[in-house]
Order: C-alpha cells, then sequence, then structure tokens
C-alpha cells in the first residue's frame, strides 16, 4: 500500500494555506508555543538551538526509518530525536528546552492514523538531575498551562475551529491519572485488543485506550527493548524502564514521551550492544558519557499532536503549514 | 585544503559546553531570539514553524552545497534557505518570521573565515506587498531592538565575553547607512581589492568593508546572476536586483541579505531558464505562482553571526553549542 493509494488526499497547497482553518490552527500553535516558553523560562529552563543534523541520532524511533545524508563524505543523520544533544546539553545549563524539527520515515500505513507525521517537531525538555516523578510534574503543569494560555489568546481561533472547550477545559479540571504499562495491556486484552505484553502499546490499542479515558494520563514502564537504549532500567524491577507516555483522551492519543535517562557510561554500552548496534557509533556521545554526563529527565511534546487536540483538529496535518505525509511527495 | 589541514581547530564538546564563555555566548542568543520574538510579534508578524526538506530550496547560496536526501524514493532537499515558502506563506498571514535551521556545504576554505557555518540559522522575515525600503527599515529597527534587549537583558553575559560595551551601544546612535553595490566595489578597487564588478563581494572584500565601518551599513541593488532568481530586478535598472545586504562594522560582515521578491510567474520561470535551470523542479511554487502568489520583501538575518557580534565572540562557531565548521565531522 502506499500513500497515494491509501485513500489519503491532502488539500493543495494554495486550498491549504488560505482555509480559515489552517490559519486559526497555526494561530493557536503559536500561541501554544508561545504559552510553553513563557512556562518553561519562568520555571528556570534556558531555550537552545538544536542541531538537525549530526553523525548519529535517536534510534529509538519506533518502526521509523532515518534518513542518512552525506557530510563532506562522513555519513550523517538527519535528527529523529534530539535526545543525544539534550543530555549533553545539559553540561551546559541544567534545565534546558528545543523547539525542534525531526524527520522520521514512518512506515506508509502511518499516513491514515491521523497522528502521524514524517516532518514534526517536539518541544524537547530535560532536567539535570531530574527524577521521572519531576519530569511528570512539569509535563503536567505544562501542558495545562498552555491550554490555559491558548484559551486565553486564541479565542477567536478555537471559535472558527468549532472546538469543544468544555473538553479542553476539561484537562485543567483534575490531576493526571497514571497507569503502568502491565495494566494498560491487561485493559487492553480484556477489551479483546491483542496487545503484546512485552513490547510498545500499538497505536491501534493507543487508540483504543484514547477513546475511553476521561482526563489526561500517564502510561509508565514501558517494557525494555520497545524503547530508545537511553532510558534507564528500573533497578528494582529489571525489563522495566523508568519512563512513560503522555496519552490525551477523546481519541487524540499519545502526545508525549519521555523518562529518565541512562547516563552511566558502561549501562550505555551495555544497553547499545543489547539492541544490536555497535557502541562505536555513538563516539562522541560515549566519549561525553565515559568522562560524565549527568543524570536527567526529561520528555519530548509533539507539537503538531498537541496543536490537533487544542484546536479540536481531525488529523495532525491540519496543524503544519507544509504537512508532510508519510509517503506523499510534498512542499 | 581540508579543513582538518587548515589549522582550524574545536574544542572538544565537553570543553565547548562546559565553557564560562559558551554559556555567557548561548545566553545572548537566547536573550536575543527573545528580543526579536518581542519586537516582531509586536509589529504584527506572525511566527510559523519552518519545513526542513522539501522537493527543492533556495539555489541562491553562492557556491555552498546542497544536501540530498532519499524521501521516500523521491530526492528531497535539506533547506539552505526558507525563501520559496516564506513567499507561499503569505497566503495565509501578510507579515510573517521563522527561527529556521538551514544545512548548506560551504565550501572547505570557508572554515577559516570566522563566519561560515555549514549547520546556522536565520530569523527569517517576510512582508506581504512590502517594499526594499520596507524591509530595511524593519531590519533596522529589529536588530537595534535586539542589541537593547540584550544590553538591558545579558549583562552579565556581555561581561562574562569581555564585550565592548560601548561598540554594541554605537549601533544605537546613528540611522544605518546605505551604499549601493556599485559604490562598494569601486571603494574595494580604490582600495586595492581586486573586485568584480558584476558578482557577489567575496568575502575577503566584505571583510575589508566591515573593518573600515563605522556604522552598520546596507549594501543594496547586487547584480542579477549574483543572488537566486526571486530577487527582484529592478524595471528602471535592468541587471541591477531591489536587493540588500547589512554589514556590521568592526569585522563582524555581512549579518543579512534581503530583497524585494519577484512574485510574477512568467518573470520567475524566465529567472530560473536564466540560471540554467529547468523550472519543473520547482513545480509546487510556480503552481502558487502561477495563480497568484503576494508580492513580498523580506530578509535573512544569520542568528549565530548576529549573536557574534553581540557578544564580540571572534568566531561564529563560538555562538552555536553543536558547531558544525565547514569540512568538520562534529556532533
Amino acid at each position: 500500500m502506499s500513500a497515494e493509494t491509501s485513500g489519503v488526499s491532502l488539500p493543495t497547497p494554495r486550498a491549504h494555506l488560505t482555509s480559515k482553518r489552517t490559519r486559526a490552527a497555526l494561530i493557536v500553535q503559536n500561541r501554544f508555543i508561545a504559552g510553553a516558553r513563557e512556562f518553561l523560562s519562568s520555571d528556570g529552563f534556558t531555550e537552545l538551538l538544536p542541531p538537525t543534523i549530526g553523525p548519529v541520532t535517536d534510534p529509538g524511533a519506533r518502526g521509523a526509518k532515518q534518513v542518512d545524508i552525506d557530510y563532506y563524505g562522513h555519513r550523517f543523520k538527519l535528527m529523529t530525536s534530539g535526545i543525544l544533544y539534550k543530555q549533553a546539553s545539559l553540561l551546559a545549563f541544567e534545565k534546558i528546552f528545543h523547539v525542534a524539527p525531526n524527520v522520521r520515515l514512518e512506515p506508509l500505513e502511518t499516513a491514515v492514523t491521523h497522528r502521524h507525521l514524517a516532518e514534526f517537531h517536539q518541544l524537547d525538555v530535560e532536567i539535570a538531575n531530574g527524577s521521572r516523578e519531576e519530569a511528570m510534574d512539569v509535563a503536567e503543569r505544562l501542558t495545562k498551562h498552555c491550554v490555559e494560555h491558548v484559551l486565553a489568546t486564541a479565542q477567536a481561533e478555537l471559535e472558527e475551529l468549532g472546538r469543544d472547550l468544555e473538553q479542553l477545559k476539561q484537562v485543567l479540571s483534575a490531576p493526571y491519572g497514571r497507569t503502568s504499562h502491565t495494566q494498560a495491556v491487561a485493559n487492553l486484552q480484556a477489551r479483546g485488543h491483542a496487545q503484546d505484553a512485552h513490547a510498545e502499546i500499538d497505536w491501534q490499542g493507543e487508540e483504543v485506550i484514547s477513546q475511553t479515558a476521561e482526563q489526561p494520563f500517564f502510561i509508565t514502564g514501558y517494557p525494555k527493548g520497545s524503547r530508545g537504549f537511553y532510558d534507564k532500567e528500573c533497578p528494582e524491577e529489571p525489563g522495566v524502564l523508568r519512563n512513560f507516555d503522555l496519552i490525551f483522551p477523546g481519541g487524540f492519543g499519545e502526545m508525549m514521551s519521555g523518562s529518565e535517562r541512562e547516563s552511566d557510561y558502561r549501562n550505555l554500552v551495555a544497553r547499545i550492544r543489547e539492541t544490536g548496534e555497535n557502541p562505536a557509533k555513538y563516539e562522541w556521545y560515549l566519549t561525553l558519557a565515559r568522562e560524565g554526563i549527568p543524570s536527567s529527565a526529561g520528555f519530548g511534546l509533539g507539537i503538531e499532536r498537541f496543536t490537533r487536540f487544542l484546536g479540536g483538529l481531525d488529523a495532525v496535518w491540519q496543524a503544519s503549514a507544509y504537512p508532510k505525509l508519510p509517503g506523499l511527495a510534498r512542499p
């Protein structure tokens, strides 16, 4: 199946750019990012410009392919995420964030999920000496602040989009829930969804979970093997990672992945080897880790996904001026 | 000559990231960008997230090579600049800006100029129905606002960097000068620099001009052939473009290139043909132009270059957490 034959169609660039709905969605996105900058800056975070290319990138991109480039005769990659750089940058600042472009060649079948783009942006946050709990706390306060900021500054645009404001305000009304990956798998299996207990929750499963949720909630403790080598393993529960996803209700699904990070050189080398990769690939990163990088926790919030939620949009491509649906060659 | 043998050396990532000077430079950059957002937002500009890849990119990158990628079997490019997207986005908003990453494989010999990076960022501004004069006016007010904002918000960092504050304040004291490309060439030739009157001012010439200047100044009217097809030709002076560069004194050199844009479909096709390129490459852009895009003017301000000026840094690589000097394979 190619995206061209999958039934997905996008408006022409002109129809998309001149649509009132696109304009409203991009304003909502703009206000959301402004709100995030306001929140993070006042919370002591420093914004850095992230690199877009490098010798290696995040290998934990769940089925998506990395993009190679020829960089003066060296094989470089486009960033699938800035995680390795986030850890390194904590040598300069204790709390950092990026508004980072990422490119992941997602499988063609994801063109129809309403939740995948091959080019997207993440609000990437990292906290030196932070715990998973601290990262989840920042994530909850940050997303609530952004909802409030958009409600306060983009009223006309939310109206243009026909956004159900009560659904939006509901996010603010209670603490986000918590459930373990084990429990989430059991719930899915009880509903008849064939979810593998040792794997990532598939996007169909995530949709089911999201559709039946009342409030945003965190899923914690994904199994090792389902995520990147930099997600720290629980010392007390081998095979379980000290990580989390943030799921939004109403079918909007996963907004964010985060974790406490592995920063110990030997553990990193062992974890890279376990994934079948050669640690030599990660030379610059492992050199820093051998000499010491801070332990940390952090997350990446999908900017187009969260814009989709804020605006109540049908699909994530509506939150991009130049949407790149997997497989479609578009500007 | 390779960059490795050109005498350029960078500190290790650890030495760079843990340096007080790096930290100060990145804070100065952070405040500069915050000041730019403040200025542009209050002036009615909407910030958009720019694409980093696409079917085509700006061909006017003066000797630098574009980076190809394989995008689902299609040949795509990394953005060398977002100019084509800036023109298109004016269909959605009348005044826009991006903080945009760009990748240009600059010639190896530029590794020693103190002014080139293969990966850098631009503050990209575009104004629908704007004139060159209007763009230069915004450019002057914007850069002055950023100088003021950094002076007000990064005092400790400027001190850490040993910045000569009088030199910084001098920018604020008078209107920026204006000179034509013709006059700049004559001045260079009078100083014994062999500058071709029909070409871009070479970086050595730009350095001479910058070293002897007292104030920032614009050079206007570069010859056709030295810049991209999207810079509008003066109707009254064929062969001369309605464009400009902004040069800063003290050897900091070119900070910005801008122009009034060509938006007429037939003229664009003719201009693309004149450069020897096939207009079919630019299909999505020319389709929009054929159906009508706004006339406009705008510019791109080099973020690492302007940070270098603000901080009084020796070289532009000091304004990046992960500097990519042309030819050097670094994170």
